[in-house]
């Protein structure tokens, strides 16, 4: 499977288109900019939206469905909002299609125009802070914890699979406070629940940051975000929380009655990640033979190949596999057991290597002899033979070993590739190899824009406590008082 | 609560429209026929499709996920398909908004037309299977066993929370095999799925049938339906499954080499069941009080109320509440123990059997001295007192008593309302009070209509494994060799 596959080395963007299609993860529709999630590729999804799912609900929030629609009006309701999201957007205009008269297919009924065009949500603010300013009326309905599954559309011209997709799928939450304290509390709780979750679930290490103002999402008097470095040395913006003061309540007239009496407006929060994590996920770990996962995340966690001639040794690997299937499950492991007839065992190893599956457990007639199995991880390819007795303990310290691995190699590599830059060409020496740079901004928009014309590289992130230090604009020269996060970007 | 609230035998209609609301299960949104599903009904949805989801993957099945988008000329590939569904769709035609000139807010920018239209996904037959078309080679590939979740869009002037809304969420299970056995197995297969889920965890009675020719769904050889009965005499059709022939592979030329290496067409089916389930839930059980849930549907089973004056007395009830409560989630049911101070143990009696809660404790100092609870059910308002020792078990087997009790009412329920006729007369005169009619047609589509025409009834299915015998046909007395379910339906 591995061979006409290209290496990172190579082309790191090649590398990665084939390494989604080839997994299997997802693919290009007919629908200019819409992907398919194939099922595997689903399946790994699913299992960060079960972890996210949970960690919302245990920090107190709840899910609600809101309308795909967005009155065209609305978008217009929050002054910045409209900038940012009123662009490339879906428009629907009509509401039937009929019969050609010519018989040749179906057309749009002219007649069945709508009086306002409907938007497909690009994020969801807008209808819903329409919608609770119905639900909220007095600090008892306060705060209002809420997070929606959905998908949402941006058009976009330039698209890559998972990275950048017209429609793609996501959670947003949107959250109704009374002070401007408990909101931005929310506003970095949030930012620690997908710091947790990159880290702990992803194997990915991220740095904490707020943003500077030009890249803030509009409308939003704060965004904090984790930023992610790829492999290839660019950073991707894995998940983004937003503060965003009493703008919504205001555009839509959101009041609460305080415990004087006294009509204020809402405080509200908003936050999301998306499908655009499994970008990051794959860039984080795989390497020239295909997709590496973390145990946590893998659809299945360990794979069972026998290697048997004939019926007869396979009915006697097979007891064996399925009882240690048996004993895994019940650590609550994933398990396959592939027994198919119609592929080789090296067929089948190449495959699951290729799909990432962190353990591999081969058994054939000597390992039934000897009482053994071989044991192959994904992470590091290294291969033992272990003894059956205690096999389950073993493999479940071995995925542990596994998510461990791949969380220090992906910090380790961040540690290799990330630079202090105290002049101009240092900087740019940097950046020509990829990677963070953390150098001195003079904190001014203009100096930000230079920068990004100049190199492509943008400021990722003001890092959360980020130490004080006197220094100096590594493009103006002009005074500054901490560094920040310079990389080219997803 | 409850006041304010309209019986049932006043208006069936209104006071379904009231529970939705005031049960805060869903609301209409500013976009015409979109609904707000609100947290609490959200849950319950999150329910049902844990269920269905776990029963999906128990029968081999995969998630995966497909465009929103459907191209026009897609719709128009399968004939049948395209006069079903080419009608009340929205239409998606520019990609981009832009700033009016007179600065009045964002218009659509002309220039951003689509060559050609989008519609929003009614149903995905047809982009699925033009991506199948890349998916199925051989017939190793089959069959391919595939279902999503998704929210779906088909244009509706009236709509009802739940009932029929423009946009609505669902899945939609979508395979391919390589006979047409196996396929009519699958159709018949989920059919069953669906009949378990809607029998032993919505508490709903159903009867398994086929559709008449005139009811299938566009594109299906063969639609098999679930219907249920609701309390007003009305049906609802809860869940389709559809044997959709060779139809789809044939408009998207999807063929697989069989075993022989001779090409042939691959066969489909199509199964979903949507957010139309959280109206017939409702219909089934609840009552003049308000909502009724079967236990295993319940985001909440047990609600524990604290019956207190002062601090102290909190404290020494709550230290007993929290014991109780720890017991119950031990045994995987889902408590809420409320001693919020702001509402008194009356209004959050009636919240909480508005809300359909099956089983309230509530204690008071009487109840720790003496070792006590009281327990109420929802579904018959029964109350008794227990003691506190043992109580986990005891609740675990009032909960399974309460699911019992309710699907027993329902089958009672739909007992006392299916009739037979054998004139047109006793046709006529049953219908006017509601319910099942079991009676003679003739088998033709001209009859099905005339009679549909005259008493807006129509044939809800033709029930599987019924019984032959020989009969007339109510209207036209034209011989019949079995009788068909009628009934008006939602
Ligand atoms: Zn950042
Ligand atoms: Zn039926």
């Amino acid at each position: 499977m591995a061979k006409d596959f290209t290496s990172r080395s190579e082309d790191y963007s090649q590398w990665y288109n084939e390494l989604v299609n080839k997994a299997d993860l997802a693919e290009h529709s007919a629908v200019r900019g819409c992907m398919v999630i194939k099922p595997y590729g689903y399946a790994i999804w699913e299992k960060m939206q079960a972890e996210l799912d949970r960690k919302f609900k245990a920090t107190g929030h709840q899910n609600a469905y809101f309308p795909l629609f967005i009155p065209k009006s609305y978008l217009s309701k929050e002054a910045d909002h409209v900038e940012g999201f009123a662009k490339e957007c879906a428009v629907v205009t009509h509401y039937r299609l009929k019969n050609a008269e010519d018989g040749s297919g179906v057309i749009v009924d002219p007649d069945a125009k709508l009086e306002e065009e409907l938007i497909i949500r690009p994020t969801s603010e807008t209808i819903i802070w329409n919608t609770y300013k119905g639900w909220i009326q007095s600090y008892r309905d306060l705060p209002l914890l809420i997070n929606q599954w959905a998908n949402v559309v941006r058009w976009e011209m330039r698209t890559r699979l998972f990275l950048r997709t017209a429609e793609f799928l996501w959670q947003e939450g949107h959250t109704a406070h009374s002070t401007k304290e408990e909101a931005i509390a929310e506003t970095e709780q949030m930012l620690d629940v997908y710091a947790e979750f990159a880290e702990k679930f992803m194997a990915m290490p991220v740095i904490k940051g707020v943003k500077t103002a030009n890249e803030r999402f509009a409308g939003a008097l704060e965004t904090y975000c984790i930023e992610a470095l790829m492999q290839d040395g660019k950073a991707l913006q894995a998940g983004t929380s937003h503060f965003l003061g009493q703008n919504f309540a205001k555009a839509f007239d959101v009041k609460f009655a305080n415990k004087e009496g006294k009509q204020e407006y809402v405080w509200a929060t908003s936050w999301g990640v998306s499908t655009r994590l499994m970008g990051a996920l794959i860039m984080t770990h795989s390497d020239d033979e295909g997709l590496v996962l973390p145990p946590k995340l893998a659809p299945i966690q360990v794979v069972i190949v026998p290697i048997y001639k004939g019926e007869e040794q396979l009915a006697l690997i097979s007891e064996h596999a399925n009882k240690i299937k048996s004993e895994l499950e019940t650590k609550g492991i994933s398990v396959k057991y592939d027994d198919r007839d119609t592929h080789k065992p090296g067929f089948k190893f190449a495959e699951y290597e290729f799909k990432g599956v962190p353990v591999r457990i081969a058994m054939g007639p000597r390992d039934i002899e000897n009482g053994t199995v071989e044991v192959a991880r994904r992470d590091t390819k290294e291969k033992e033979t272990l003894q059956q007795k205690d096999i389950a303990n073993k493999i479940d310290h071995l995925l542990t070993n596994i998510q461990e691995n791949l969380y220090q190699k992906a910090i380790d590599f961040r540690e290799e590739n990330t630079f202090k830059a105290d002049s101009w060409v240092e900087f740019e020496e940097h950046l020509s190899k990829g990677g963070f740079i953390s150098a001195h901004w003079d904190g001014t928009p203009e100096t930000e824009d230079k920068i990004k014309e100049l190199t492509k590289a943008t400021i990722r992130c003001i890092p959360l406590n980020n130490k004080l230090e006197e220094g100096k604009c590594v493009l103006t020269g002009s005074p500054s008082k901490q560094r920040v996060i310079f990389a080219k970007a997803y």
